[in-house]
C-alpha cells in the first residue's frame, strides 16, 4: 500500500520505546528472584514508577502470584422459534460435551472444551464456549472451534439458526462483567506484604495512608465513575506496556483494566497489598509472537521453555503481567498518598527523557 | 526481524508491525479523499478489514465525522469535616470559576477550565476538573492545573483537607460511565450511508442482515455481557493501532473502546451506519509525538498544521480516528453476517502474512 | 409505640389499592385463558395500560411463559491467609457437594444446593451458594443453609476465618450483573406475536413503530443511561404491583427491573415481542403470604395447588409476573409511539381516578 | 385478617403491616429528635432493625442530613437527519433556557427548568430536560413539561423528528449510572459518629469491624457482583417500607437502592458512618397522597406544612427516609459482623410474628 523505497523500516514498524525493569522476586505459581520485566510505552515515567515498586516488593519477600483459573472464550449465536425450543435445544446441547469436543479437536489439538454457558433473550441463544487452548491466548483456536461447532449445531438441531460466530457474549476487548465473573483467559491474584519500614523508606508513606487512598480513590472513586468490577489506579498502562513488548494482543487491556487491588494493614502494622487480575489474555505463541524482539523477550522472561507442559509458558507469562501491574499500582498509589509528588515525579522524569 | 547484536536501538523499541490503508473520504468536521490511516498491530488482519470499509464507505460518498464535545479531566479528592460543609464549600468553590481559572493559568497557557462536577460521598467531595487542552491530549496539563488548584483551594477554604490529586472519577484508563456522560477527550460522531448496491459488493451482505446483527450482537449481546455503555464488535482494535501508530498513550483505548455503533435501514432500502466514540483521547502534542515515525505519521494525515488555531490538529486527529474505527467495524460486522467468512478470512490473511 | 386506640386497623397497615386485570392468555409452562391478575399500585394507570396489552396478547393467541432456571442464593465471604489457600481450600470444597448437602439439610427440607461459584479478590473468598428452595422465594432458607455451612466449612478448613454471612455477591435487592449472568430467582422469558392488524387495532401503532421505538428507547438509551443488563420500559412498576398484591417481598423489584425486551418484525410482518425476566424472586410460602387477601390472589391466580410438586407454585406465579410485566411494556411502549399519548392518558386516568 | 364477606374495600386494597419506630434524632436540613417514622411491609424483622439504628444514632447525637441536589427529569429522543444538524440544533436549544421555561410553564407553574443535557448517538438525540418540580415527586409534572415542549421544538427546529418522549436517559425505575453522576430526585448524604462504647453497647460490635466488614461486603462484593453506583447491604428494603407507608411511587427504589455507605474508623476511636443517597424519588403531594393513612403518616413526619415554601416538605421527607435507609444499614451490618446474629434475629422475630 505504500511503495515508499528508501526507509522501509520506519514506515513499517512502529517503533515503541522499550526498557526492561527490575529485578522482580516472584513467589507461588513462579519462583524467581532475578526477573527483568520488559515494557514498551510513550509513558516514560511508567518505568521508574514499576521499578519502584519491583524494589520494594523484592526487599519485602517478593510478590506471590496465584493463577485461580484459565479459559478462553468465544460467544455464538443462534435463533431458535421461540424461547421454549431454545431452552430445549441448548440443555440438550449442554448433556453432550464429549460431542461437542469430539467436533472441537478435528479444530485444533490444544483446544479442550472446558464449559458452555447459555444466556436467553427471547428466542436469541447467546451460546458461550470456554476452552483450554495451550500456551496461546487462544482468539483465533476458539473462532476457529466455534467455526467447527456450529454446523454441526445446526446440523444437530435443525430448528436452530445461525446468527452469528461472535455475540458479544464472549467478550473480546470489550468492558463487561461477563469475563470477571464467569472467566476469560488467566485470573491471576498478585499479594505482597511490605513491612512498615520499607513502605516509608521506598514508598514515602505509611500502611495506613496508602490503605486510606486506596479505599477512597480505587473502591469508592470507581464506584461514583460508574465502574464495572473495577477497582485500581492505572492497570492498564502496565498492561499495555507488558503486552506489547511480549507480543499480545494489547488491544485485550480493556478487559485486562478490569483488576481489583485490596489493601489492608496487618494486625503488625504492615502493609498487604494485592492486585487481583481476572482477565489477563495473554500467550506466548501465536500472532506477534514470531518478532525477533518478542523472542528476546519471552526469552528472558522465561516462558519460552519448549519442555514445559502446554499451557506452562503462559501461566507464567500471565503472573509476571499481574506482577507488574502490581508494582504500577502500588507506586502510583504511594505517590499519590503525598501532595505534589506525583506531579513532580512526572516533569522531573519527562525533562530526563527530554534531555537524552 | 532485527538481527543486530549489539544495536541498542534494537533493545530499545519494540518494533510493531506498521501500515497504512486507504484511501478514506471524510466529510464535515473534516474534508479530505485521499487519506491513507497509518495502524500498527500485532494482527495483522486489522488492515485489510479496515482497509475494506475504507473502500465501501470511499464509494459511498464518504464518512461525515462531527465532534461533539472536547475536554480532559482530572478528579480531586478532598474531605470535608462532614457532607453540610463539603456542600457549601464546593458550591461556593463552583461559583469561583474565574479564580480558578487565573490558577491553572499559572500552570499553562493551554489550559482552559471548562466547567466543574462535584460528587459528595459521606464527607468525600470528588471534584472533577474539566478543560480543554488545545492539541495536548492533556493527562499532564490537567494533573499540573490540578496540582495549582490543590493548595489554592486548601488555602481558602482552610476546613477542607488532601487526599489525592487523582480520584477516579476522571476517569483515565478505566472503564466508567462518566467519561461517556459527562465528556472526557473528544466526544466524536461518524456516520455513513451505504447504498444497498454497494453493501452487497463491498461487503457481501444486505443492509437488513448488518442492522439485524448490530441489534442481536452490539446492542443485546453487549447487554447480556453485562457491558457498560458499550456496543460495538471491536474497536479497541482499531483505536489501539491508530494510536500507536501516531504516538498516543494507547491504554486510553479502554474507555475508547466504549463506543456505540448506530445502524439502521434507510426509507431507501441503503444502510445508514454509525459509530459514536465518545472517549477519543488523543493529541499531535505532547509525549511519544517527537519520535519520527509519529512526526510522519501526523504529517500524513495532515495534523501537523502549524498553522491550525490550538486543538484544530487533534479534533483532526480524533476524526480520523474515529472514522478509522467505523471502518472496522463496518468490515467485521458484515464478515460475521455470513456462516465461515470471519475463520476464513482470518486463516487466509495469516497465512499471508506467514508467507511475507 | 402508636398508642390510638379508635381506629387500629388505619394505623397498622398501608392500604394500597389493588384491581385485578385480565383476563390473561397463558401457553407454554403456564396454560390458561381466563387469568385475572392483581396489583397494588398507587399509580392508577397502571392498571389501564396492563389491560390492554392482556387483551391484544388473549386476542394474539397469548402469552408464551418458559422458565429458563430457578434458584436462590446466598454468598458468604471467607478469608484464607492468602490466595494460595483461599484457591486450594475453594477447590477442594467444591468437590464435596454432597458433604454440603449433607449439612444444607440439616437446616431445611427444602433446600437443595445446586451449584457454588467463586470470586478470590486477593485473600478473601466470595462463595455464592445457590439453591433450589421449593415454592419459597428462599431468602431466610439459604441465610438459614449458609449460617449451618459456616460453621462446618470453618471447622473443615481451618485457615479460613469468618467474616460475613452475606457479602454482597449473592446479591440480594441491589444491582448487579452477577443475577442476570449466574441466576437468582425465576428466569423467565414471556414472548408473544401479535399479528399486524391487532397491532393497529389495540395498540394503536404498526409493528415497525414499536421495534423501532423499542431499540432506540429500550436498547441504545439504556446503554447511554450507563445501564447495566437492563433494556425495558418500565417493569419494575408491573412487579412492583404484583409482588405487593401477592405477598412477594417487593425490595426484590431492584433485580426484577433488569429486563430486556427483544422485539422484531417477523417476515409475515407482524410484531415479535419478548420480555425476559432473569430475576423473579417470588415464592407462594414464606413471609406475607398468610395474609387475607393474598391467599385470595394466590388462589386466584391458581398457584395454592396443594397437590402440585414443591416449586410448581412459585414457577407458575413467576410466569404470570413475567407476563403482566410483558403486558405493561407492550401497552407503554406502543403509547409512547404516538406524540401526546402517554400524557393524554395520564392526564384522563387520574381525572377518572379522582373522581371515583 | 379480613373476614368481611362482602366488603369492597378488602378487595380493593392490598393491606401492608405498618409499624412506626424511633424516635429518631436529625440535625441539620431538618432538626427533631422524636420522630416516629412508619415503615409498611411483609418484612418484620425490618422494624426492629431500623429501631436499633434509630436507637444508637439518637444516643450519638443523632443523623446529619444534608440535602445535595434535587431535580426531576425527563429525557426526549428526537432524531436528526444527522449528526452535525444534530449538534447544531441541540447547541441552540441549549442557548435559549428562557425560552424553554416560557414553554413549561404553561404546563405548569411549579415545574423550573433547571437545565439540559444531551447525548448524541449517531443522528439520535437523547435531550435530558431536568426540573424543578416543588414538592411533587414530578413524575407527571416533567412528561407534562416535555408533552408541551416537544411540539415547540419540532417547530422551532423542523429538521428534527419525534422519537419517543420517553428515552430511558430520564432513567426511571430503572438502573443506571446517569441518575447519580446527573442527578434525579433529591440527593441526600446521612451521616452520624457512633462513640465506640455506643457501638457496642447497641450494636455488639467495634468501629474497626463494621468498617471491615463495610469494605468488604458494600464495596468490594458490590464491585465483583458486578454492580453499578451501589455499596450497601439492603437500602432498598428501608426505602420500600418508608415509600409505601407515605405514599410514594415505591418502584422508584430501583435507582433509590444505589446508595452509596462510607463509614471509617475516627481518630478517636469512634465508628464514622455514612450512607449518600442520590436517588429519592420522593413528594409530599400527587398520586398517592390523598390516602388518610398516608396523611396521617405525611402530618406524623411534619411533612405537611402548609406555610413551607415549595419543595421543603420533600426535601424533610426525603432527608427522614435517607435517615431510615441509613439506621437500617448501620444495624443489619453491625449484625452480620457477629456469626450467626442475623439468622438468629429473623428466627426470633419471626416466631414473634407469627404468635402475635
Amino acid at each position: 500500500m505504500k511503495n515508499e523505497s528508501s526507509d522501509k523500516t520506519a514506515m513499517h514498524f512502529a517503533q515503541i520505546p522499550m526498557q526492561s525493569v527490575g529485578p522482580f522476586k516472584l513467589i507461588g505459581e513462579v519462583d524467581t528472584d532475578d526477573l527483568m520485566v520488559p515494557m514498551a510505552t510513550y509513558e516514560s515515567p511508567l518505568w521508574p514508577s514499576v521499578a519502584r515498586g519491583a524494589r520494594v516488593t523484592h526487599h519485602a519477600g517478593g510478590i506471590r502470584v496465584t493463577v485461580i483459573d484459565e479459559r478462553m472464550t468465544r460467544s455464538v449465536l443462534l435463533e431458535a422459534p421461540n424461547a421454549e425450543i431454545a431452552l430445549r435445544d441448548t440443555r440438550a446441547l449442554q448433556q453432550r460435551q464429549d460431542d461437542l469436543q469430539a467436533v472441537v479437536s478435528e479444530s485444533s489439538r490444544f483446544a479442550k472444551l472446558l464449559d458452555t454457558h447459555v444466556q436467553i433473550v427471547g428466542k436469541l441463544i447467546y451460546l458461550r464456549l470456554e476452552f483450554h487452548t495451550g500456551d496461546a491466548s487462544g482468539h483465533n483456536m476458539v473462532t476457529n472451534a466455534a467455526d467447527r461447532l456450529i454446523p454441526w449445531i445446526l446440523q444437530q438441531y435443525p430448528e436452530l439458526d445461525y446468527v452469528s460466530i461472535s455475540a458479544n457474549y464472549c467478550t473480546d476487548k470489550k468492558v463487561s462483567a461477563v469475563n470477571g465473573i464467569l472467566g476469560r483467559g488467566k485470573n491471576v491474584v498478585c499479594e505482597t506484604t511490605i513491612p512498615r519500614k520499607l513502605c516509608q523508606r521506598f514508598l514515602k508513606t505509611t500502611p495506613e495512608a496508602l490503605v486510606d487512598l486506596h479505599i477512597k480513590k480505587d473502591l469508592i472513586g470507581s464506584i461514583v465513575s460508574g465502574g464495572l468490577r473495577s477497582a485500581n489506579a492505572h492497570v492498564a498502562n502496565m498492561l499495555l506496556g507488558f503486552y506489547l513488548a511480549t507480543g499480545q494482543d494489547a488491544a485485550n487491556i480493556v478487559e485486562g483494566s478490569q483488576a481489583i487491588n485490596h489493601a489492608e494493614v496487618t494486625p503488625d502494622g504492615d502493609l498487604y497489598f494485592s492486585t487481583t487480575l481476572p482477565n489477563l489474555i495473554v500467550g506466548t505463541v501465536g500472532n506477534g509472537k514470531g518478532l525477533d524482539f518478542v523472542l528476546d523477550n519471552l526469552k528472558q522472561l522465561g516462558c519460552d521453555d519448549k519442555t514445559a507442559r502446554p499451557g506452562q509458558n503462559a501461566r507464567r507469562l500471565a503472573c509476571i503481567a499481574g506482577a507488574t501491574a502490581l508494582c504500577g499500582e502500588l507506586s502510583l498509589l504511594a505517590a499519590q498518598t503525598n501532595p505534589g509528588e506525583l506531579m513532580a515525579a512526572h516533569l522531573k522524569l519527562e525533562r530526563q527523557a527530554d534531555s537524552d
